[in-house]
């Protein structure tokens, strides 16, 4: 990681991750909240938005930063190359970038919003299905390990790092995970993705926006930061 | 934007419009006609036909004019460039090509509308689910900053112009934009692409046509238009 | 088209448009006939399922004979370059191929077919929701014609021809053009995937199985050559 | 095949076939099991599901072991090259991987299954919606042969292997081979993704699981391996 400059790397991981979870967070709001064009356009439409918000967020700045835009994938990273001196720097600049893209998600449906009168916290984070943290756990981790595993397989050994082909592989296997291991908990696999929004869901003026749900909050950061750091462990062992 | 000929530009620009607005416009028709077989095909049907048409179009007139096919990318790039001498070029031919992209639509679809009953506005031009200029151009100038941004990203880190790779992202981003914040106004982010298409529509003899709703037609010009110009300095200034 | 010889022309185009034919028929009968794991599956998934059967088609043989699989391309091509020599092999191959394809159709879905009791011809061709000869034709014309230009503008302008990224360009092209133009007629733009299985239907033993509707058989046929002649004209003077 | 070591080969398909049935069966678990958030999502969801599977187990061990991961491929390009001696080696970690991967599907949606009251061997393994010896081994075939074929052709005549952009078109044709084909059989075209979770099916302690339906097991393990070598032998013959 240690050939972008520290403000290149401030500027790429804020403004990709915010752009990542805009329009990741945006997607559940298009399906969820009334007089939106898109409701109830399903799960396939939830898991393609996710998918394409990673592919913008990733290709937008990938000459920035390297386009992590997750903890789990600086961490896992650190743990394959024992470099973790920027570290601190990254996760920053992502809790700060998922915070301005919560924001932006309710700046563009703020006439929806307005108009509320339904839970919300569905749309700015993660929930589960069936309410059971090793369970939960266990998931996050899966789904977290997969991800790592295909973005360090990739970048690593052809050297192309995040750009072009790669960030097209990097987004359909978001859509992927969605699909195939998002069932139980909705599929956070990065930490900031669901703390940021939550902070954000929780100081923001909305209707009837109901709990943050803050009681299942650890689970969506720990799963995915221990996906990483034992996907790079598996990574730095297997290749 | 200055290695093309003038007559190149006009060519492609006004081809390449063309068939963007001819297949954007046209699976708009294809899910909400009577007597169509993609009747109701929803949301996911609807924004993947909008991101294959960029791709058609851009795909097609990239080697002729560097394929805008939207005023926003080409204000985007003389806010950027600080060259704005082709800029009235580009603009026309745009709009000339989305005029005669919504006639090709109607062509296409002329036994359809024929037979057509309900209000068609919504086949050629967007419009509001909550009616409310500052939000309305809230959510126009950030889906088109996203858009702008995601192609100056890579068009000019990268070199390549819009060709291969890059045309698929660049499709796959409008199709993210689509599902993410395309819920509140339908995503026009690109002033042609709704203006040509609603002056088609008021002068076509289309059986209980209904209105063409001029009151809102400034929006999904000026919200582009600002998000354009603002993509184009957020991007002069990160990267 | 002279670089290939004549016996990979005949083996390449009979092989791809047997496979693009098995797998564009496929999904029709995957998705209309009962007893079927995709049954009511949409027209996304005909339009996806159409394109990835070109795509596959398209792929598997582009080193043998360029994969034109489309007498309405092969056209365009001889229009464009003036040489007419290969024609009459491209074109026979390519109806050979179709008929074989829609043989495999019938054996892939054979227990289907066999406890089939509705009208099954729009498994194997084409028809109109509004049938109106003018209105069909023209509908035919401007698909086809979207499909030329887009083949020819990358093929010959990037000298690439159709592999890699084309082929996926190529692909989801298809899946735009059924989106966007398929709603009137079902979007043969293909004289010979129209054709051949409709030639087919007429001959296999499936119960119940209906018309084959030969009175529209030439709308199919006549629209996409006009549309392939048209577009190699339109090309030619444009590029 | 000879060019990657047994080390790598041993880890290379046990991984890559660990994750391809992992996100295999995971999409059949999401789409089948109640509190999953993508309950019903369809046969798009299914077919995109495998396909990305396909793609991220591919992907991510292309440089280890050429990625096969199915038993058809290792025979197809073992009657092509004539070169057996690997055989048994691929054929041994598919099958331990397909196994591993069947688990971590059981513990990814652990709480699902405990919630169980439903037949649920179509989550692990594939069934007919016709049962008929004959027609059910003719259709995999099929399927199967169009998969050696598309991925012979690519990998040999382009000297690319399977990554980039290789990957996308061979991920997307296992889209295009679920949505065309998949209808009668539900498309193993893979022994080892098929009798794998046969096996984890048998063994698991999921409430009212139902039958493993060994009855059915040998025609989606021999329809395969008579497609593959049947592939390698036209491809041979054809190219």
């Amino acid at each position: 990681m240690s050939t972008f400059s520290n403000g290149d790397i401030f500027i790429g991981e804020t403004l990709g991750t915010a752009v990542l979870v805009l329009m990741g967070g945006g997607v559940c709001a298009a399906v969820t909240l009334k007089r939106s064009k898109a409701l109830n356009a399903g799960w396939l439409a939830i898991t393609f938005g996710w998918g394409f918000a990673v592919m913008v967020g990733a290709y937008m700045v990938s000459t920035l930063s390297g386009a992590h835009l997750n903890p789990a994938v600086t961490l896992a990273i650190a743990v394959d190359s024992g470099d973790w001196s920027k570290v601190p720097l990254y996760l920053g600049s992502q809790l700060l970038g998922a915070v301005i893209g919560a924001v932006l998600v309710w700046l563009t449906y703020l006439g929806q919003f307005q108009a509320n009168d339904e839970p919300t916290i569905g749309i700015f984070s993660t929930g589960p299905e069936i309410r059971n943290p090793v369970q939960n756990l266990i998931t996050e981790i899966i789904g977290t390990m997969v991800l790592v595993l295909a973005i360090l397989s990739q970048g690593l050994t052809k050297g192309l790092g995040l750009s072009g082909t790669g960030v097209l592989i990097v987004a359909l296997t978001v859509v992927g995970i969605g699909l195939s291991l998002g069932g139980p908990t909705g599929y956070a696999i990065n930490p900031v993705r669901d703390l940021g929004p939550r902070i954000v869901h929780s100081l923001l003026p909305i209707p009837k926006k109901g709990s943050s749900d803050w009681g299942y909050a650890w689970i969506p950061v720990v799963g995915p930061v221990v996906g990483g750091l034992l996907g790079g462990l598996l990574y730095h062992a297997a290749f």
